[in-house]
């Protein structure tokens, strides 16, 4: 791209590649960083997606391909959400970001050549930059691997392991730590500690007040050093904990300052062995809405109003399946003195901040720790507590060795919300809530369940305190009509929606079993709802004995979990009708609104209805 | 227990609870740890076990037991392996250790009431131990909460989650750090070396050295300190990464010296807020073959001849399905430079040591860092290099996460040997290779196969890297005949060990199905032995079409891997006769040898021979 005078060059919609980035003098820099912020509120404003954090990095991202070439040099995101400015210096469009023929919200292979490594879960990019540098160095070849990771996914057990093993092994690569001050809901752990202590010169002051107390009887040798202080303040810096670890550690670095990042990336890029840049930035920058944000509100967004800030996503008298439950751990909180909610790291997106907020002391925000979110959560409950962990069906694959080595092996009865189980729309093939029940299934000592109504999924929670074992409840990433809870609602194992005569039954599972009803209702097909999961009613099983055909409907999961578990009860009750099974494929489904997601794998209701009429032709 | 002269107290049987080791003096403890050391030596040669670590901890769990009163302060292992001292001092028989019937090499609750943590996989106990202190302050009592963690488990990510969590918490716990240097391979990572930095005082003087060079140029400033060394000792040991975490360090200690113990654990109780008692100890102390012991030979054993230390477990003529694969492992790093072999901490138990003695740069112990291997390998792999990682079955689990997130979404086509899939025979309930099947076969993008032979075996295993996609080689923990390689043997999805009537069709999967040939060889049973399990042959299912009667074998996991999933194929294809399944149950399988778990299950070739020959009358 040429450069042209600064109010007219910024057309972004011209730019094929970054190379020009380093034509451009500070002031230029500047203009253009406004132009690529306005586009990615533009952009978010009407798909939604990762606002604040993409603000925060834009600045960041663009000194990153002004000071590396990253056709030859290997830039790495961590999960990948914070990539909106690197697709727009990278000449892709993203106007229609995350629907489908539009760009996704994470890194794509098949997007860009600058794209090279995918993701969606944090605290993986550390372990992947060492592959490349190992890489780099079997071919003796000469080029950088950069990784830029925020302060949430590098207080993380997968991101720690790297860390512990990449010093080790004496390939070099450069971290770039974007420490924001924020994390998706807040700061929590000693390492974040560790950030604040570095990050503002008021920081620093305390810790000098801190190093001078500890000396208190020296306090000569506290003024002689105070005299050579920077050299002093390198020696001090250098033993942090990422210095301890065998990293060169050059920080804090402004992350909206050109200059200063041109600097500390020169510098990075002389250094032997592996670096971590410390850049502080600021979420949200550049959108005074967000930049005000302190809760997380505008970490992920929904299509929003530009000047006022309101969500246009306006879901009248509908109630998220979130806050269905997010209501329930309320209360439970207010009236349940023995109650825990165990948390890590997604308070906002299933709507529970309110109860961080209202009890500090009964709500545990782990952060991206999953593994040891299940560990802690096991432990209180046999220690008699009524614990509670909400997590997402993706995040919770990282806690697999937990719950069958620390929760279901010692019986532990935690309940544990599912949220988003199921498929989850623009977020693609990454955050797909439909592998964790083969396991759940496989796993002993584990009750599964899934509501279709509010009334259930009253019960459901409420009566898992109950229970001896552990209840995982799952949830989807969906909208239900606001309805008053009736406390007294007696659940059943299943329901049956709709009874018709003996040829067909379908057994659906969840709240778009509700929706073939409608479809159905003139059909002899008989509808069954199941809530209970596992164990298997077998009062179910007797029923369905007696149909000629059977069509198991879970559109919320492969058929490794539900579908296929009744198919062994059905076989060896004898069965010997027909089953056919409607499940999420074997396969990972890309962006696109939940529909279509559905659509694509034949599981619209409408879909499945029109199979089991023509099934009975 | 009464104390009574030196030379005749300590009769091992008669100890009841370990009150009575305040009243000893020094001497009497030492004379008291060895005669533990020696009931380990021997429990351990007649039954296995971990040998080294147990010695190594004698003497710290005598002083802890000695400092705190485990009735009341509670008392965690990691793993637990290293349980043996506290066993005999709690008032346990180890005679029969890891036998049916006998105690557990692990703690267990329902063996004492000093045993109130249960696990088996490492690095759990730390979140654990955070659920201990909270319950404790809720209520307001006054006891310690002690968690015992050695220096491989801490360096791991599940650790880190808690490390980061804890101080955060303010609910104080007293970690005691078991660092023996050795790990259960060798210590990697940066944390190892920090640990190596202050663990002797040979490693100070290296650090006083390094802070000598930077301070550079104020030496004067350096003598000035050095006349205040102690004061400068403790401001740099307190920057650690312990520290930088928020925790109060002491250490480092000699976990031999029962006078340093008490000081230290004195101190520890004193101090407000968690702690962290760095101890240093040798593994093996008090034998000398395993205290020489640098590969971790002794680290679990097998039956042994105490005065030569040989092995009494004398596989003659047989070999271990490890060795088997350690085998082509060694031959593929010799024959082909891009092949890398990663292990998470199991290169002794995989018999994987020459492996890296003899290609260091080429195999990676990432230590206890499944997640991490897991990326680390999925990216190598992209990188067109030929990848394998060997992991056990039940610490997969750890890596769920990665295998689809990191592996098969991006089709990385590692090569993945699951040792110890199946019962596993005396580790027990923490160990079993059973469950990972399950979330294999509902991952996309990946192969599964099982061999029965060594040909089988090499075929799966050298045409694995030939694949688009991630193969996992299941192998179980047995020996096999040892047998030349046929390089040439042609692998099929499946083989027809017996060619039987239409009525009965057995289809095993695993060396054991070799075992029904011969009490099924009278029978009309045809016997099927399947190699390639996912995806599913479907020239097996036609086979299969044919029979009246289906026998479905997998005593190597749950049903709900490859059974469940041949049950949906036939479902698929209309198949209406009878279909039975021999699985391993949905429950935690206690220590005894495989064949008495098999047993127990049902799962015994001749057990299944039986219920074949029955069927048919």
């Amino acid at each position: 791209m040429k450069k042209k005078t600064p109010a007219t060059i910024y057309h972004i919609k011209d730019i094929k590649d970054p190379h020009f980035l380093h034509e451009l003098n500070y002031e230029e820099l500047e203009i253009l960083a406004r132009e690529i912020k306005d586009e990615i509120i533009k952009a978010t404003s009407v798909n939604g997606g990762h606002l604040s954090s993409n603000l925060g990095v834009t600045e960041l991202t663009m000194a990153l391909h002004r000071n590396f070439d990253f056709k030859k040099d290997k830039l790495l995101f961590d999960v990948g959400h914070q990539c909106y400015a690197h697709k727009l210096l990278t000449g892709r469009d993203i106007s229609k970001l995350r629907k489908k023929g539009g760009v996704s919200g994470f890194i794509k292979n098949n997007e860009s050549p600058y794209d090279i490594f995918e993701a969606g879960h944090s605290s993986t990019s550390l372990s992947a930059s060492l592959a490349y540098a190992i890489d780099r160095d079997n071919k003796k070849e000469n080029y950088d691997v950069v990784t830029l990771i925020g302060d949430a996914s590098i207080a993380n057990g997968v991101s720690f392991e790297a860390l512990n093993n990449i010093p080790h092994s004496k390939h070099k690569v450069i971290i770039v730590l974007n420490d924001n001050e924020m994390a998706i809901s807040q700061p929590v752990g000693g390492m974040s500690n560790f950030f604040r202590l570095f990050q503002t010169s008021k920081g620093y002051a305390k810790f000098k007040k801190g190093f001078m107390r500890l000396l208190g009887f020296v306090k000569p040798l506290y003024n002689l050093a105070s005299k050579i202080k920077n050299s002093i303040k390198r020696v001090l810096i250098s033993t942090n904990i990422f210095d301890s670890l065998g990293f060169i550690y050059i920080g804090v670095i402004d992350g909206h300052d050109f200059e200063a990042l041109d600097k500390a990336f020169k510098k990075a890029k002389k250094t032997e062995g592996s670096v971590i840049i410390h850049v502080r930035t600021v979420k949200g920058k550049g959108y005074p809405l967000a930049e005000s944000d302190h809760q997380g509100d505008w970490h992920g967004v929904t299509p929003f109003d530009i000047s006022s800030g309101k969500s246009l996503n306006d879901h009248h008298d509908e109630i998220s399946w979130s806050r269905v439950y997010s209501n329930f751990v309320l209360d439970r909180l207010k009236n349940d003195d023995k109650f825990y909610l165990i948390c890590p790291g997604t308070l906002v997106g299933s709507e529970l901040c309110e109860a961080i907020k209202q009890y500090p002391n009964r709500v545990i925000d782990t952060g991206i720790s999953e593994e040891h979110a299940f560990i802690l959560a096991a432990n209180l409950a046999k220690l008699n507590y009524h614990v509670c962990v909400s997590i997402y069906s993706t995040f919770m694959q990282r806690g697999f060795d937990q719950i069958s080595h620390d929760v279901a092996r010692i019986h532990a009865p935690i309940t544990v919300l599912v949220d988003r189980s199921g498929l989850v729309g623009d977020d693609g093939e990454t955050h797909q809530g439909i592998y964790d029940s083969s396991f759940l299934f496989a796993t002993p000592n584990i009750n599964i369940g899934m509501a279709n109504n509010v009334n259930e999924a009253y019960q459901l929670f409420d009566k898992s305190f109950n229970n001896k074992e552990a209840t995982f409840i799952r949830l989807p990433r969906a909208y239900i009509r606001k309805r008053d809870v009736d406390k007294n609602y007696q659940l059943k194992e299943f329901n049956i929606i709709k009874s018709g005569e003996k040829n067909v039954a379908v057994v659906g599972v969840g709240p778009l079993t509700n929706e073939l009803l409608e479809p159905l209702i003139s059909s002899d097909a008989s509808l069954y709802s199941v809530i209970k999961l596992k164990p298997i009613s077998k009062s179910l099983i007797n029923e369905l004995l007696a149909y000629k055909n059977i069509v198991i409907y879970t559109p919320y999961e492969t058929s490794n979990g539900f579908a296929l578990n009744l198919l062994q009860e059905l076989n060896h009750s004898q069965y010997k009708g027909n089953i056919y099974i409607k499940a999420a494929p074997l396969k990972y489904i890309s962006h696109a609104i939940v529909n279509e997601q559905l659509e694509e794998c034949g599981l619209l209701p409408t879909q499945v209805a029109k199979f089991v009429q023509e099934l009975k032709k």
